[in-house]
């Protein structure tokens, strides 16, 4: 699909989707999240055609979530780490593995553990403001104009 | 891309993504919270291609975000209506708008307020057990076996 109108239009939820709103991209940025920085790294494990991770990772590095670090001059070869925007997209990959365990979450599932603790992530989302889930909200949508 | 082996692995993000993981399906998520429901409303506010549309509706009917509900008896109707499961997937769209608001916002945008105080929501990813954000935790991955 077009992204073009999406990425600049007034929604934010399109504005974001339009940059990582596709499973090969979310599943790019868990695995860098996981410690995985080389093109090989991310082939082999999530078994994408080199033609389609090459268009992602250029994609995912244009739109600031992934930057590049040289690690070999001779050959020349980057690797792929995660910015701070790209961090800080990494909640949502949480929320949505939230509710796969609710929701599909039969058989063994692996599970982010506090390290300090030892005790399962269950991410819930909050409004900064009030503290409240917000799906406990009732909301009104506001839009430009 | 095949989701099959997603959908059923150890991962439960790659679970969520293998049932939501594409633009489509959470523009139509996005708008059914809005308060659509018909093939029709669908169609015209996204520019969706019908057969695009038609697939992604029995997909998210299919995992259960989506309910069918006939609206007409004759000609034979059915309009979509969010399941408690497409519910509680609505969380994962404020936090990538709100993701998006911090690094692709200029512009004006729209808002989603709290109906009651009129202030806008920000969507804030915490861990249930301790509230801290999930983004200052220090975490360790499990996998089963």
């Amino acid at each position: 699909m077009d992204t073009t109108e999406l990425s600049c239009g007034a929604c934010p939820v399109a504005r974001g989707l339009a940059r990582v709103g596709d499973v090969w991209s979310m599943l790019i940025l868990r695995n860098a999240s996981a410690g995985q920085t080389r093109f090989d790294q991310f082939r082999t494990s999530l078994d994408i055609a080199p033609n389609i991770l090459s268009r992602r990772l250029k994609a995912l590095t244009d739109d600031g979530l992934l930057g590049k670090r040289r690690y070999s001059a001779r050959p020349p070869r980057d690797e792929y780490v995660l910015t701070p925007a790209g961090r800080d997209f990494l909640p949502v990959l949480l929320v949505i593995g939230e509710w796969a365990r609710r929701h599909h979450g039969g058989g063994d599932l692996s599970r982010l553990v506090d390290a300090a603790t030892g005790e399962e992530i269950r991410a819930v989302v909050i409004d900064a403001a009030t503290g409240a889930r917000v799906q406990d909200i009732e909301t009104r949508l506001e839009t430009p104009g």
